[in-house]
């Protein structure tokens, strides 16, 4: 089934705008423009794609302009996860020209920044289209925008890890460690977290997966394993538990490699190359100004 | 001269980290260390490089451990700017398990940005070192980073250009064809302008050079022009002005490219590529808890 | 397996603290201690239960101390999640009085909600602890105190449910009805939602809960359900699904009420009495000051 | 006389429903509602309340539903204060579907608890009617929710102690000892505020009383007293002072105590049941979508 | 009885003081020293006073070196309420150079406020010491600066009206008018408030005045009228109400008209000269760094 | 050439605003207002000047009202920058009674400092207006009223000094000690900040000035010279640089003194006097009710 294209809220949207406007804008403001561009001055502007790619942040785009005066008419001809060729228009804008001018780089900021990384994760999803595993990404993101990232990377077709330390388990080396043993980690974590938190656990050899797979987690972490590895893990895990535990790889994912790793059977494979590596997506506003 | 090496206000980083621990930690905070790691266990950190690069963020990642728990004892092996190889350690830290767990993500995550921008920074200096040209950062950032992806550019051996639209004027086409004109716009940017401000204009042609020249802005900005229209404007200010109007090149700039840009005499060189495209290092923690 | 116990991140703590101490302040700041105790006064303090309970929130109440004077020394003489005696020393502080004063309140307004409602979920808990069943908490929570009202929960005994509406998928009847059925909602859930997030429904008759078992939720929700519904959904459970998908019960559950639905054989009991209808504990500050 | 309906600045209100809405929606939003509704689905509801009380805190979620979406039409058909009988509509809602669900827990979670203090203040008040003692709420209440808990308080018919340390003087024990007794203590007090600064004392002895009454305050906490002693201090302050210090009643107030404490002839009854053992009033949210 | 000194809390003071913190610095921080001054400079510092005055906002000087470097020494030789003449030390600061030098004009720019205030209001309070009246201010302050301008006069000498709207009543002629009369704003104001709200009426003709007694408030404001007028109200109060309601003059007032108005025998004389035209108090940092 | 009118960004204002608004409603709010008047009644206002002076703060004024109530009308009689004689009405403002009364001191505040700041700066200028000097402020404003402050000298006619430590290098003595001599300052100022950053140089004798024309920084500050030496440094500066450098004179500027120091041919005169020694222009609201 097809989801849902996904949506973020607008309240966390604003917030994020208005920072960002204000880090731009400084103490005195925009001088260049109030320099030269008379108040009263109105300016029609189009917003578009320099590069093909995929459509992300349009709604921070509108909310930037919106915050400096919501008098501005912003019209979208394109929605987020839309396919843009080179050229394609996404949006325009009119209204008072200074307001325009002042808020236009935080609103392409974002919007180059959120298209990179959709952009991006769907060229990794092309690459598995044909397997049933799925490319995720991880809390390697840019601090402050974890939920524009991952919101990014479901646009583009991706699907999303964890948003942060609380609302999933990850139970990783030190934990498995310190708790004396994974099975014994995973207990643990089943006692202290809520029902409706997921149990994953990280390995990285098969004997540590045959022992996670007797306390049945919800989640194994495949962690730098050779895809020969990976296949023998899909096996075992049809084996022993009619492959009711998902399986996740990471490690050494990247463009080329992906295909290779899907197509050993894991469900999800999961890379921060997505959301840290993705070139922004080149978009740019014309304007004409009367 | 050298400059002293840059400088990043205490008051600013504890503010960006405290507010990423708050993203990362959410409402029920490291549910797995938690579930796993008793209150009272100890745990002893190396921080190191996978890469080779330049180090940024080191205060960044002291103080994402410091906001959680101000006993934990971090002790600095590397100073930002610094270049690492690949394994160096670039800090050790000490102290409760727990909170090096929760913040460790945090700590890496600027650091991993950061020293990607300053690394990739400085494999673009490297190519016009022959040169008296520097490269510069723009104001494509990411909203929210500006002072730490600025800082991250000088550590990198770059320069910056306006942090905001306040600090500094440059006049685009838009600002010029409302005021009727390069000579104009500058005219009233100065009037507008306090004493302490730049003014700077951006010309897509020679004619427009030429006109602007006349004007004496501090600085002209030659966009998208050939190497050889380049060494012209380098030529045209040598005789007009002696060379008192700096001039900077900016559009196609990569790290192909930038060579013979440096080479044409142009004095900066600006480039969105060393914030949006700059790959993050791959810098981690190898965890002991007893 | 006992969990370890519960953890709250001290940078929410912080925030918190300092949130409700401006709140207490005003302007003015503690008027009549300024007036009556000179600048340099010394005071002495216990903080002790006047009732029964469950103690949760000292940490809270150590951060309200140290926010106005980190130079009080605050000795602990009990833990979260202890059990409490009339009578029973939490913890002792010394130092400025000026400070005590000043913080005093905020210290025990924390301390009171929270214990309470650590102690009245104990009460809930006890009555059921002969069975396999768990009382959690909903997100039926006092603004702003999602985080304390929940970790509260867990010091009295009881799990948590989602801590907002990002971190699991809990479909009701709208969501059902617009998807077009039980089966449908669920499906839909899942190709939104990551690979670690759980997927709950909620079902008010037993025909719903049939359908849905057949989508192999992780959870289900039997809501205002007989005790003999409730005990037919379980055996459903065990026949169909071999009792994989777990069985949460809600809607009038009270303290007189809960062991009759615990017996029934579900696997949670949530309910907002724990959070929204728990008495505060009564504790308090004995201070002499010299 | 009959005072006007209280009021609640709406800029307060902003800010406290934007905050419990970025804590409820997380980083990921109402992933239920985006998993299965449509972004242009509508709906309709209805707030009614299911059992009787009085109403507080209309305002505020009128708020909720406006930060999300503020296209929602909000029709309030009862305003705070007014007397509600299981069944009654409070308001109707009208809109973006998704909007709604978004905003729906926290705009019933501020008016579950402000109506759940209205309705157990009316209570209390109800008791004592036929005296002209007023019920009045204290200090303890819970943190960030000051303005609200004491807004509801007077919805209740109730009336207002000090807000916070800094409106009005109120000297304990402590600072009756450190001043060297309690007209000191007094005169100290009114040589440091200023004059629209009341001065209240609390005495637990009629020694003390006497004591107090000699130095005028402008009213005086009479605590832990008998109800014979509370007579004897309305006495004894009709002969001093022809009754014009006001006397306040606190210690060991309930539901069953007040009215005998009331026809004492003290002024005010002060007590934290009001706000920190009042059980949240059931509101809920009938919504169809179409 | 002298009042015992004011005091501000320490958590408005660093607060306000990380805000001016950050306007200062704005994104790039101290460019002229970090270009400079090497990191591990060592500074050694005189604050002292260029005029003679009164002291007022020595801790958040205190407050602002220690928001950049809580390794700064800084001992206070000088105590707010203290007389300074020209040249006095007022602190001394060592340690870090850099620190000091990015901390020193937030530093300054509080102090000199403040002394400013406490200074003028001293000059205010000098003219009327023969007398029992008070010099107080209104809410005629700096938005943002309300507790430390208050707190300033209180430095000086002068007393305190009311911190906000909040805190106590202040019925205008509008409220009058809405209301249908003195006596009818007062019960009015009576019935709504708490009773730790003490309600002032604002008069301006002696027929009002007469009314306004009547009706009992705690404080009656005498606006712009003669001092004849006011000694005629000084004498009526006397006789029909045994000077029991205390009387606050206001409208031009100022240093040479002071005296004047407090030997009518009014209690109050109010006036926002001390905080909005109260010359700033010329205090300097001699730095010698090391 | 005349410079455009200067401009507020709205998005700082609003945040002022109602950081102003919160600190003046406290945790109750406007009490008075909410006892006397009914929650429909509506008001007409005319905000006008009783002084003559130089209008600045138009908009925060309009911001604060609408912060309160988006439905009230705000008509401008007069702008920013314009001339305002006794009694000119600056604006109206019309609707709800309870929303003006409760906005009406913030807007009046921020607008009476602004435009007391706008006034007193243009008599300075008024002052020089012959010659081709400008005054501008210093960084010695009001903490949190940088930009304001700011603003309302350019209103005045006078010009803007940096807004910060960060945008603009002005070498002091100290960092003069340490770099080792005026030149090598200016050298390592040039190397540290980016090539849009002004460097300007502080020097108090003639030698100094001359040893720092040598390094050619883009502006002198000539601090506490006799006007003799002024003069002598404005030959100075035409004959080895044909008066590239431009200078500015700082140090015992008054009303009295500015004429003479412009009239020795410098470019600037700063003194913190138009911030810090400005009186508030008298404006008020006349209200009447219905």
């Amino acid at each position: 089934m097809q989801a849902l294209q996904p949506h973020l809220s607008p309240i966390l949207i604003r917030k994020a705008v208005e920072d960002a406007l204000l880090e731009d804008l400084g103490r005195a403001g925009d001088i260049t423009t109030n320099a030269t561009i008379p108040s009263d001055a109105k300016a029609k502007c189009v917003l578009a794609t320099r590069e093909d790619g995929i459509l992300s942040g349009i709604e921070l785009s509108r909310a930037a302009f919106a915050a400096i005066d919501f008098n501005l008419v912003f019209n979208a001809e394109k929605q987020d996860c839309a396919s843009l060729s080179k050229g394609d228009v996404i949006a325009t804008i009119e209204g008072n020209a200074r307001a325009i001018l002042a808020s236009e780089r935080v609103a392409l900021n974002f919007m180059m920044r959120m298209s990179g990384i959709a952009t991006y994760t769907a060229e990794f999803s092309s690459r598995i289209s044909h397997t049933s595993a799925e490319v995720c990404c991880t809390r390697k993101t840019i601090p402050g925008h974890r939920a524009f990232d991952k919101y990014a990377v479901k646009c583009g077709g991706g699907s999303n890890h964890r948003f942060g330390l609380d609302d999933a388990i990850l139970i990783k080396d030190n934990h498995i460690a310190v708790a004396g043993g994974v099975g014994l980690a995973i207990e643990r974590a089943k006692a202290y977290a809520g029902h409706l938190v997921q149990v994953e656990v990280e390995v990285d050899t098969l004997e540590q997966f045959r022992e996670a797979l007797k306390a049945t987690p919800d989640v194994v972490l495949l962690d730098n394993m050779t895809n020969a590895q990976l296949k023998e893990a899909v096996e075992l895990n049809k084996q022993d538990n009619s492959g009711s535990v998902r399986l996740e790889a990471s490690g050494n994912v990247n463009i080329d490699t992906i295909q290779a790793i899907a197509e050993t059977g894991v469900d999800y494979i999961s890379t921060s190359k997505i959301t840290m590596a993705a070139p922004t997506l080149d978009v740019g506003l014309d304007i004409s100004i009367r």
